[in-house]
């Protein structure tokens, strides 16, 4: 396949660094440029940017002069983790010029005409990017905390029928960003509140379970109540999970269909394609953040302790890598997925 | 009032050193007899106790000699915070001799002639020792998560009629007692599950709404779903709880039932008793227990983020101190509304 | 005595909220006015400070309309907290227009006619306040880990004469103030780098014990070199310190000297006086931030594991809460001995 | 290179199980024998075994059946991270039968002819074992903390002569193994002591970089005076070092001389060798624990913050991997320098 160039945008903050991250070695996406706000742009990159990442910055990266958003870009995929204050004009500009936005800002996730893609899921849904009045398109992935219970749900729907979910989250620090959460609020404590994150994670699951109808994507219906805590881990999010199915199923029913779940993904062995999207862990006491953030490269839901609940049907404790499947990590596979399926070339 | 000598059963333990932190200065229980396992029996409590509390070793403590559970006691109100490993026989033994054992430990709690009690829900089940086959009595109090969750159940259940509580727990290492959670395991980390956790939060809550039928207690009917996870927090457990209400209720009743909360502790003005034994907090991002588990001295439940739940009826998150309300300060109280009820003497 | 009205500066920011928190019930300061940035200004306290004090908010303080650093004030005692980027020309131009401004800011410790004053060690440096060109003056403490070195190294100098000190310091989160420390950059982290503060450290000791020459206070002469790190603890400095004296000491001797160190505020029995200044502790474990920086009201430094050093001579673990006797508690406690000497009716 | 088969020594261990993930994928050590305490013995290896690593139970481990301490054992070398109670007597057992022991335990480390191996320095000293009352051999690493002031030392006492050396330790909980450091003793906290270290780090140094002199190795002659902490970290012992040298240096001499530093593993490219056993940072925070320690798969020490000291001559921070470079990856490095240098069949 030949290489893709690619922008990042938002290139200096956390998710941008993690493009970067994730990006190395790409078989086919070859960041081309490193978009930033104004007071980084004509600098090369390891100037302005404070480097957060487990591996040492890319040395053909950190020579790379930094482009603005106001900046025209020649890549036709532009994976986006700009800040949400500015990425709803230019994400919109950068697709009326007929670039693939990749985004993973929350700005036009609900968006009718939109897609909020998991390709595990919801691949067709890329099909609607061709209503959208743009010569070239916005394609989203969801927020973190939606994304490991969307994943959780969809097979689960598909083989039961879905009525009701109550989630609570338990939040890495690394989903606010940086300099995000000061350690004085969250050392030894937990902060019983996210702000606008519950309204996410009560929203985005439907539309992800959705379908096309015409112009709009139509949100599945089912209800989600969620509460959404911080508490002090660096990477992955936990969430413990109660479920109420419209037809009945047994634990190992439940296990069975989860550690069967199969995509377009798999299928087309893409290169961040996890083996598995979702993996059933049987201790009693896993999925840990600490211990099993980087399973199968952070790109899986990890599933445990799954039991019946007495309140609704079924419970379980869920886990995922926020910054990688919950973010960066989604994008690109939400990239490799336009291309394989040709959008990019239509 | 006169000063009633009290033994601490369990005294080198976690919560038993809280038992004597708390009782320094109180009014009426002096505590006479510090009794421990037979390797620490015969030696004076310094040399046997690693201290961990807030305040220093109380001199006359340090001093005294520690019996063992084998010793006859000179005390008629025992607080034992016993190993579960013992406190089943050594509690049956000590109310069989005519002590009032005001126990933490979970070993007696269903057993359906001892009371568990919160003094402002249920001081009546008080009354079901006296059907005990003792010459003295047993008295439990809750698990450290129970507690804060029966509290705010309490007052609801009067108002509103309570049909099932579903609940996820994020509780403090404290909780775990000494040496209890390695740091290896919580460092950074969550542990979605613990040991025998869920089974009690959801029992206990029923038996203590329950009623008193002939020579036992009958538990309320309503379901309980709980997922319990340790996080690394020092003190306080935070409760992330749904409530399906048996009639319509908004947030302003349910704020305005639990802030009125009163009970006969209040009432009698224990010396333990919290003014307000359920704190609303206003402020959208609280309860914290680094910043709020010493409010009310530890003895109230913090419920704060109330508002409606899209699957149950309304949610909201309640937090309170694992070791004093949840443990040691709770059987404190429990022995003083024993003995201002009259039963220390009946 | 008669009640002195005061002003906080820089009320909203962590220091001063911490005099607010320590003023509270204070027999004789009485808090009048409370100052911070213009853009707090003409609004009630509770409107423009995000409070992080373990108590609430106090009543009286909440309702306080605050006033901005541009404003007259009608307090003779000003408790300055400002931050450094504005505290040189405010605390200056107050001193001008009379006010007592008693800071904890660096920007003017290190003038020559500015007393860094630890009460216990050097009260006549206060005299020099009189060489000030101000008609009010201007009085400092020193940086939060050098209070607790300063206070270790006096009585150690008068008794044994000091040639060198070595010390590493891990400092705790809150005295980066707030927000701070990003919680991703001190979460399961030690940063072994502080802007400015082993400068600050490897001079502040030697003006402190040195003494006036003229117009001028003449550093005392040894050498410090510090190393400071940041570590993931809520309160507390730790440092770990090595001493070459000029004459022998055994471990003894240099116990005997800690413990029994006295100054003026402990004869004068000044309300915020420690008992004991130093406080040496015996366990081979201790101090601990965690467990030991609230003794003696977080106004001592604890010192422990005193013992031989085979490179300098004598090496030692000490703690001190930072933002009490490192920072807020002493600005206090020099205002209250800058009162007791009479210098504010001179 | 043929196989050679290992067994590992208290393989269910913390040392044990990082000896097996960090021997996956070897090019010529083979896990051939899994040896641990007579209660797990006789049992596959993932029942007696709780895994704490980062990657999963291999499989051909998890069902190996484990041998005890007194079996006899058919690999010719055993890598041992057997508990300090044990490990003096069953390692000489084993050496006595012929194996060769390569152990992380301390028992042996100051037997005058048993050396302290980092091949880096001193590989010379292996010779040692010959000399040794044996069939096989004993050779040990050194303390975790050592390792890293020893690997920074060499090179500096080559290139400057080390006359004294002030260190202070901030070191991780693994160190401590499992369950080691219990969580209410850590979470928020430095303790300031830990059982033994201080005099590890005080003697081992010395004899690594001593000579042979006949049949025991005489250790260098400078003086190293220690202070060791805990800090809540996971991986990564953190050291502050202050260096007084014999000939005067400067930074960018100390600079030059330390990323220099080479030896008989980078020569003979061994497996486990790192490309420079001494990285330095330049950055002025670095190197952190939680950023920087996987840098060079844990293998090298890092140091940073290079600058003079005004008390001995020169300061800076190093860090590493306490549980790879500084115990099993040591060890396995001596291994493969064992049989690079063809002892093993000598």
């Amino acid at each position: 396949m030949n290489q893709i160039p690619v922008a990042v945008l938002g290139a200096t903050g956390t998710v941008g660094q993690k493009f970067i991250a994730l990006l190395q070695g790409h078989p086919y996406f070859r960041i081309h440029e490193l978009v930033a706000s104004p007071r980084s742009a004509g600098k090369p990159y390891h100037e302005v940017c404070r480097w957060k990442q487990e591996i040492p910055m890319p040395e053909e990266i950190a020579s790379k002069v930094v482009k603005t958003t106001e900046d025209s870009l020649e890549s036709r995929v532009l994976f986006s983790g700009l800040d949400s204050s500015v990425a709803g004009s230019v994400e919109t500009r950068y697709a009326e010029q007929g670039h693939a936005v990749i985004s993973n800002s929350k700005n036009h996730r609900m968006d009718p005409d939109v897609p909020l893609i998991i390709p595990e899921i919801n691949p067709d849904h890329f099909e609607i990017t061709k209503k959208q009045p743009y010569k070239g398109a916005i394609i989203t992935n969801s927020n973190c905390s939606t994304m490991f219970l969307a994943m959780t749900l969809a097979p689960l729907r598909d083989a039961f029928g879905i009525e009701a979910v109550q989630v609570t989250t338990m939040q890495a620090i690394s989903g606010a960003g940086y300099p995000g959460v000061p350690s004085m609020d969250i050392l030894g404590n937990v902060v019983p509140y996210i702000s606008g994150e519950e309204d996410k994670v009560e929203t985005e699951a439907q539309k992800i379970l959705g379908s096309i109808n015409g112009d709009r994507i139509e949100p599945a219906e089912f209800a989600v109540s969620a509460q959404c805590t911080r508490v002090p881990v660096f990477d992955g999010h936990t969430e413990s999970l109660s479920i109420k199915f419209q037809k009945k199923a047994t634990v190992d029913e439940v296990k069975q269909v989860l550690s069967g779940f199969k995509g377009m993904p798999q299928e087309a062995e893409l290169h961040s394609a996890p083996k598995h999207p979702i993996e059933v862990m049987e201790q009693e006491d896993r999925p840990q953040p600490a211990r099993d953030v980087w399973r199968n490269k952070g790109m899986s839901a990890l599933v445990g302790r799954i039991r019946p609940c007495s309140v609704l049907d079924m419970k379980m404790m869920i886990m995922g890598h926020n910054t990688v499947r919950g973010a960066a990590g989604a994008a690109i596979l939400n990239g490799e997925a336009y291309v394989h399926l040709g959008y990019l070339d239509s």
